[in-house]
């Protein structure tokens, strides 16, 4: 027997008949003599038309922190509630858990509450007793019993956090994808299916396009060694594990290629190359709440001793983060000029096996080459290499180095 | 300053622009220099979609009511937070608190559990600290953390609990209503406000169809001597007060009058008048849920030495009440028959003064034989005086008896 957590977004639960078909599931796993903790989200929709009724009620001002969480708690709460009714009606035992009820403590930090403590002995009284446990995700209490949200993705980093306080065997992350992919099929018909991904190289596919999942609840997993599955609740397909990297991963120079579209190059020249500059620039641009990806900059080539440097943020940001520049570029001198384009995307090749393979860049770039496709920026890091190129060469781009590493199902040898 | 409860029902906060209003009269009375703890319902029509969840998802089978509880508990804790959000949009310090958050303990009966504590000083904390505290009517928690509802009326139930265990000064309780009438008003034109009324005219006149509040909040207000006010939330009059009877109270021999149609009279004819009969009946009565009203038996008057007894229903429960006795009326005898017929209405005088005044039924009797009006079946307790009456002409009895007391704002002396 093993012990199970399962996790169920708003899309599984969404209607009353998702909800049996989720219910249904879990009865499955218990059939097969496991224990099951399975946590749910809201059901899809509610968490918007909340906050509309919130908008409704405060007007102009912004909806308190405090009471927001309060109102959202209740998304997930009907939700444990319907579930853990219907397995009842389906002959099962199973009780429902709020977050506060299943000892999730965090910090007090409002809408996007960090998990600080589990105490997890009452579910385990329950699962001992022989029941299914339904637990709301995304909610805990602070210390003094008040109601607070986890933010995005916290359904997942509820199920993994509870996976790692009752030490689980398996933590089950259901979603509308059948796993995580070398590519996103969509765009490379040949993409695969990964049977295994290491932490460390979903985070990076995380951060460059692959939204499988949010970067914390994988960091939390890595953290505290939490081996989880990306599966569908849409089919009885296996999905993709994830867990620390081990020998065999990293024979496998390249796990898997993302791809993200609608970037902006912003381009700042004629900055003096001074310390402190960088600084200024990207305090200026985080302060204002904007994602920048790639940071790029040459050492200085030109004669007046000034440098360029290049990041990227979404398209829709560019107006946002001219704004947020002006006052830094006054200070930092009248030859200092911003520039900004869109339509570019970002392409990126993962892999922890790259770190001790030479030439993976070399080949990469060549593969674009080959595609007759312009590479503007360049970025790597330990496991990961990232290059920008016209976003109506993306497509072709991604098929190309898909090929050129033989991610394929029937992989193309020739180049 | 005083300490004020105030209750605001589903209708109150059924839609955004309605909880503005609610929160403008909060602050109204927060201006007025009042700590002030509101209880609010789920809005309007909220409680009805989550049942209608709940069968969905259960299908044939009744939805459990451990999560019952935690599903409906959902209603008002949307509510408190709304309210509470909306009043810190108008800049002022406000919190919510769940019935659980607030220490309302109960019992585990679910659905209908029985307040058994209320640990009051987190309540009063928030209040010292120059909070408004918005409380989530209708619901508890047991000693163990699990979440229970208290039924129906329950939101009244928890200003008033809440007010005795904080000690408050007032308990308002706001409803559609301007208080507590003489008689209803859409029948007798010149009914009046009471000012004031006792709890035990209050029950009395709830038992016997004057609809405005649950017999079991009064009943808590009388055990434990919580002054409350019952006034609409629809205008600034004030209400009428209910209290522990007053000397003054005592001078006045009716307050009011209470008529309550769609009757019907079920009589057993032909009933051996012998110990053991009654308990049979209206046991079996009691099983099938039927909720019995007046109760009326003849000393055996019938050669054969047996009796009848004729008792009051719902029109609507007449097969249910027939089905229910079937068993027992074989059980009693050949002899014994049953016959139910509707058109019947009752109407009850109710006053604490009749206690020490004699003739208010003859009165009673004089005035509904003057207006032509028939008596079928006739029933006291010390404090209140009920007949039924053909139900056509329930309207000219109601008048009669109303202006034969004089309980008008102009009161017809001649009769």
């Amino acid at each position: 027997m093993s012990l199970i957590v399962q996790k169920y977004g708003g899309t599984s639960v969404g209607t009353p008949e998702r909800i049996r078909n989720v219910a249904r599931r879990i009865l499955d796993t218990r059939a097969e003599g496991h224990q099951v903790v399975a946590v749910v989200s809201a059901m899809s929709g509610v968490t918007n038309r909340l906050i509309e009724l919130a908008n409704e009620v405060t007007g102009e001002s912004e909806p308190t922190d405090r009471e927001m969480d309060v109102l959202l708690a209740t998304g997930e709460q009907t939700t444990i509630a319907l579930t853990a009714m219907c397995l009842n009606s389906m002959g099962s035992k199973a009780v429902s858990l709020t977050g506060a009820q299943a000892g999730i403590e965090t910090d007090g930090v409002h809408t996007k509450a960090r998990i600080s403590n589990i105490s997890p002995s009452g579910v385990h009284e329950l699962l001992n007793d022989g029941n299914i446990v339904i637990l709301a995700g995304f909610q805990g209490k602070t210390p003094d019993g008040k109601i607070t949200t986890l933010g995005r993705g916290g359904s997942d980093l509820t199920a993994i956090a509870m996976a790692a306080a009752i030490d689980a065997d398996l933590c089950q992350i259901f979603t509308d994808v059948d796993g995580v992919y070398t590519c996103d099929p969509r765009v490379v018909k040949d993409a695969r299916k990964l049977e295994e991904i290491s932490y460390d190289e979903l985070l990076e596919m995380a951060s460059s396009g692959t939204k499988v999942m949010q970067s914390r609840s994988v960091e939390f997993a890595k953290k505290f060694g939490v081996v989880f599955e990306v599966r569908s609740s849409l089919n009885r397909n296996s999905g993709t594990i994830v867990r620390e990297e081990t020998m065999s991963m990293e024979s496998v120079v390249i796990r898997g290629v993302s791809l993200e579209r609608e970037q902006a190059k912003v381009t700042i020249t004629g900055v003096g190359d001074h310390p402190g500059t960088a600084g200024k620039i990207f305090g200026a641009i985080s302060e204002a709440n904007i994602n920048v990806d790639m940071i790029v900059q040459n050492v200085s080539v030109s004669k007046t001793g000034t440098t360029d440097i290049s990041f990227t943020v979404h398209k829709n940001d560019i107006a946002k983060a001219e704004r947020a520049l002006q006052p830094v570029l006054v200070d930092l001198g009248e030859n200092v000029k911003i520039d900004a384009v869109d339509g570019i995307a970002k392409l990126s090749v993962v892999g922890i096996g790259m770190k001790s393979h030479s030439g993976v860049a070399a080949e990469m770039f060549a593969a674009l080459s080959n595609a007759g496709v312009n590479i503007e920026m360049i970025s790597t890091s330990e496991i990961k290499i990232t290059v920008t190129v016209a976003e109506h060469q993306i497509e072709e781009a991604a098929k190309a180095v898909h090929a050129a590493f033989e991610l394929g199902d029937s992989p193309i040898k020739e180049r």
